[in-house]
């Protein structure tokens, strides 16, 4: 059995322990959240500053081209590549990840116009948004497209076949933090004709990702969760330089124009990412994306990796023994190559406990239904903190009869 | 003739002036853009700080629901609704004005869809990305959609006819500052059975707008020029309660969703002004447009529009008194009811002109071709700014010999 003591030395060695020190994370706090709204940055005050006081205030509109805004899309994105296995021009960060994910959708399905594919695959289990989005471009296309939605990762391989024109899947599932093999599913679609269309919301920053590796052909993904950007802070589309000369998408605003400032009356798209781009960004929240990802340059994916399954593992293990008393069901596959950065147990009272988990300054969250989730974050998440939150959630459980059907009512 | 010392006078006796202290604005520079980026209010900074240290690095994930970011789209909505003649539950603030462009028109030519009606009328003078995003949707439709671009104001009202979907104008034209007749316009277009969609960002916190006096359809705007919002602030969209029922886009990201949180894998559009929200907004930018709102209920679009008036009816008199002998052409119209907050004056060598200006801290900006464009924003600009401002325009232009054929080589 393992001790709070053992998991101290885990901490001492720990290569990724000095990067917690970049990050202010409230006393008193275990935060397992950062999937949901990753930590704050230290840097990233006093570069709210610099942009508000200096480049807004001072400088006004030259900051456009002297701070370079009109530029960070493309420079965010660069700089993000790397943790996804991307490379430069291939990258920007813009607009929110729905709205990325119809630019990349609507290039897709057009590649498949002219060869009768109808059909977007994806989960049932996807992260709505996502279904949604896709759901709406097909509604509009009004050409026959429909979305199918596969019930579980097991029939996904059968559902695509010679009618599939897309297969949109999100890396590490919102909800059980399941995996998926992005290689193996995209070697199969392309067998079958059909393109993909993978959302990283949760593996940017969590697990190492390689599109090129892959194969893939456009991804999108968030920047306020594993990456750390701040509260909605832009997302980001990928487009590899082999699908960019093709890729057109109806949201044709002027940044992806290949002279914005000719004001013609006609839209022709830039070359290179750059089309991937629609309106003026916010800016303010787009530079506050570079607190984020300078400090994944002080480490590696791999390193990161490990220390997310190491957290992983132990979380499980320890809730395992400690509360094995309590009905919790690990909805996390325990392969290592089929878990994403967090864990999500279910209980009968989920809400009831998590919110007891939250009064007591272990943050994780909840999802429908009766799903207790629980983010990993390797920057800043230390093994003595699992123990620390398995203890608390133990006494949570010990202590109320969360579990009888007495309580069941009291608590509802 | 007037002299400085008038205008002197002029600010003493201006109500608005004080207002001017609410604003960071760098010493030196007189700033003649917040047509394009508006200055920054100083309680942005703090705003900022609250928003970062407190609410994201303090209290986390939690400050989705604690400090009010889920409603933050409506509750500045409903505080922006005032300026623009709209009342509370029509507006939200979110995405950008080409993405909100987008779902307005996307939802405007869906009410034409049985009427055979394909014609979306604009102006081929409209800020490009509004003509290139209705280009974008005309071509996805793909249903015989078209864009009509319109060469003058006079021919507006011939050109809008039974083929009319939607009539798409900018209501201040972002070269010349002329401001269209919305009421009228608008009238017409529904006695020809078009709807219309206005774009305010030259007007909003410019300008008194009524978009219910004049019955207009839909509207979208821009927080980051008159309304201060910081760069890139997310913009607005309009959308009255009699259309919000049958108010449906191809964006149907989960912030439109009736039920977001229950995680349905079908969308269901919620009730209201939610629906023209789409995915998660960029927080901090967000947040900051609420300090520029908040100095606008220190005063009035009434007193805002006279002073304005005011300022542009003073800076065409010095202008056209001090710089006569130079080639000068005023491209804004003299009568009020047609002129926004901006004064464009043409010259053969505008672009170099600027530069000059803006090295003297005279910050104007240009526009393709040879127009130099002066944003007159009362909240911060004096009358004695005016004076100043065309004072090193008269020295500029007197000094350097732009207009003879020799310098025109020189400095192009």
């Amino acid at each position: 059995m393992k001790t709070r003591n053992d998991l101290l030395k885990l901490d001492a060695l720990d290569p990724l322990a000095p990067l917690r020190d970049l990050f202010d994370l409230p006393e008193g706090v275990i935060y397992l959240d950062g999937n949901s709204l990753g930590a704050r940055p230290n840097s990233a005050l006093a570069r709210a500053g610099q942009v508000i006081a200096a480049e807004w205030g001072h400088d006004l509109i030259r900051s456009w081209n002297t701070a370079g805004w009109f530029d960070l899309p493309k420079r965010l994105g660069n700089r993000l590549a790397p943790l996804i296995g991307a490379v430069e021009g291939e990258v920007v960060v813009t607009d929110t990840t729905s709205v990325n994910l119809f630019k990349a959708l609507a290039a897709a399905v057009q590649v498949s116009t002219n060869s009768g594919r109808r059909v977007i695959v994806t989960e049932r289990e996807n992260f709505p948004t996502d279904i949604y989005m896709a759901q709406g471009l097909a509604r509009w296309l009004d050409d026959g497209y429909q979305v199918k939605l596969v019930d579980s990762p097991a029939q996904l391989a059968a559902s695509i076949d010679a009618d599939t024109a897309v297969v949109m899947l999100t890396h590490v599932n919102y909800r059980t933090g399941r995996l998926h093999d992005m290689q193996a599913i995209t070697a199969h679609a392309h067998a079958q004709g059909a393109l993909t269309v993978w959302d990283l919301a949760h593996s940017a920053g969590a697990v190492p990702v390689d599109l090129h590796g892959a194969q893939a052909d456009f991804a999108v993904g968030c920047t306020y969760k594993y990456l750390n950007g701040g509260p909605g802070s832009p997302a980001f589309i990928w487009v590899p330089a082999r699908h960019q000369a093709h890729f057109s998408h109806p949201l044709t605003g002027w940044w992806g124009h290949a002279a914005p400032f000719a004001m013609a009356a006609d839209f022709t798209q830039v070359k290179g990412i750059g089309r991937a781009l629609c309106g003026t960004q916010p800016i303010v929240s787009l530079a506050l994306v570079e607190s984020g990802l300078e400090i994944f340059e002080q480490t590696s994916m791999h390193a990161v990796r490990q220390k997310s399954l190491a957290l992983t593992d132990l979380f499980i293990e320890l809730v395992e023994q400690r509360c094995a008393s309590h009905p919790l069901t690990l909805a996390t596959p325990r392969a290592h190559a089929e878990r994403g950065s967090h864990v999500s147990f279910g209980h009968p009272h989920g809400y009831a406990v998590m919110q007891a988990l939250i009064e007591r300054g272990v943050i994780g969250d909840y999802r429908e239904p009766s799903l207790m989730r629980f983010g990993f974050t390797p920057l800043y998440t230390s093994y003595a903190d699992v123990w620390d939150a398995v203890e608390i959630l133990r006494q949570i459980l010990d202590d109320h009869a969360y579990d009888t059907a007495a309580a069941r009512g009291a608590v509802t």
